[in-house]
């Protein structure tokens, strides 16, 4: 099976497991899940658990699955704190069905992740570690942004939480599933680590360099909530438009100063710079493994982390 | 070791596994949680582990913390919903911390749910299923008000899904962990159903005849919100100020109208009576139980339930 057959079935469990019979839950599941979204996550578990020689993909997708979900339900729920009306190239669940409705939609989508994962005794911690971790890290992220703390170290602690800890998650499980070594589980664990924190790092650029169109979600909106790579590091490591305060935004011209200050200097290079070394040590920690298209998979995904444009 | 004792178990393993290094989590966890509450909940899951046989509370407890964390995990999401500014006779999360904390304090509560269950294997898609019943029974609530369609078998499929299920689940889950029989499983299962029905149709009637001191939490807000026993009784079956559409409140006058008039007539009365036969036929699933003080103790639980001034 390919990776991309593989993924086929991690998409049929999701569009099963949100299949409530109360219609709002249904529609507002559905309506972001087939917007698609580059389902990176349960590609890094699933050619994770290919690599090490695992072959039954009917025991290894639901846990792509619920690793998905955790991430949908996570970008739910932030579109209502961030007013987000774009996302995956559609409105948001909050544009369309409201501030309420958005709240249970993502509160329904993490009941299906307890769901999905209740087979899987040894990697239910895991899961519940990294998704602990992504709460905290979004917290971290409005606490910064409130506190007006925004520091370099404050960043890297965040996006740690808040996007590496299920990236880690997710290629630890897959090596898990595959039933390989505590030394595999770790060098993968490595692996999902750091493609985790170039994922969010490019992420951040993107959100300054992409517009909207090509993001599918509202562009800019890190800088203008005070946050993100940009706000990190502008003004000496202190966000300077970390005076905005939390459900405060900033004012255009603002973010507009700051963008092309960004896009003027040497940040948006370094910024890639360092997510391309992330993406490297990431590919290091594979060396472990036995040459298999399930590595050449995992190599491919590191490289797209970094290079794609939106 | 007496109910009370079992319940400080239960207590304890709250208190700690809400110790995140995130400071804004501990303060409105510990804020939300250490104010108390019933704790009917875990009050049942410990009752009935101890009426089956059960002695290993360090055992079941950390079951029965779980189940509180998604109550109180519901709470925090509801009083952002509903701009509940009172809730256990403090101000709400919401209230202190805002909407975007509100919201990821509940999302936190809910993943320590996960990280508690992680070891019950076969407790898990209980647990799973009760939370999406009561995401569901939520979302049912919000759009009944929405659509005007709050009637009497609406608020019965709403409070059967938001409030009995997780009674029930507690239960069955105390039995299970007691290795009791299927019978008795299901016997048990009814029992919290039941007192799930009844504790509800009692809060609702509470929110109409008690005052927000005595509640601890903001009174008259179902009504206001269009939802809860009053609005489904009134107006045959239609409810009569379903005409509040989604998170706008209905004038007080209309309000005062509406309790005067429920207060006036039967319906209170009738609302007791029905909470009362629902306890009763919870009380009658006991009788697989073998005398014991677990028993008495869920017997009193469930007149408690409805015999609570607030």
């Amino acid at each position: 099976m390919t990776l991309s057959e593989a993924i086929k079935t991690v998409e049929h469990i999701m569009s099963e497991i949100i299949n409530s019979d109360v219609k709002v839950l249904r529609d507002a599941s559905s309506h972001i899940l087939s917007a698609g979204g580059k389902r990176v996550r349960p590609r890094v578990l699933m050619a994770t658990y290919a690599a090490l020689g695992g072959t039954d993909y009917v025991y290894a997708a639901p846990v792509a699955a619920a690793v998905e979900l955790v991430h949908t339900a996570s970008v739910v729920h932030d579109d209502i704190n961030d007013h987000g009306v774009m996302r995956r190239g559609r409105p948001s669940v909050n544009a369309i069905w409201g501030r309420t409705f958005a709240l249970l939609t993502g509160d329904f989508l993490f009941t299906k992740v307890y769901e999905l994962m209740a087979p899987y005794r040894d990697l239910n911690i895991d899961m519940a570690v990294a998704t602990s971790a992504l709460v905290e890290g979004e917290t971290l992220q409005a606490a910064a942004v409130k506190e007006q703390n925004f520091t370099r170290e404050v960043y890297y602690e965040i996006i740690a939480r808040k996007t590496a800890a299920l990236f880690r998650a997710a290629a630890m499980m897959g090596a898990k599933l595959a039933n390989a070594s505590e030394a595999t589980v770790e060098a993968l664990g490595h692996y999902g680590y750091n493609i985790g924190l170039a994922f969010q790092i490019v992420d951040d650029v993107l959100d300054l360099t992409a517009d909207t169109a090509q993001l599918g979600k509202t562009s800019g909106i890190d800088l203008a909530q005070g946050r993100g790579y940009a706000a990190a590091y502008n003004g000496n490591g202190h966000a300077g438009v970390g005076t905005a305060v939390a459900e405060v935004e900033v004012a255009d011209d603002v973010v507009d100063s700051i963008k092309r200050k960004m896009l003027a200097g040497d940040a948006i290079q370094d910024a890639k710079a360092k997510a391309r070394q992330l993406a490297d040590f990431a590919i290091a920690s594979l060396a472990v493994l036995p040459e298999s298209q399930g590595k050449d998979d995992l190599i491919a995904v590191a490289n797209y982390v970094v290079d794609r444009q939106y």
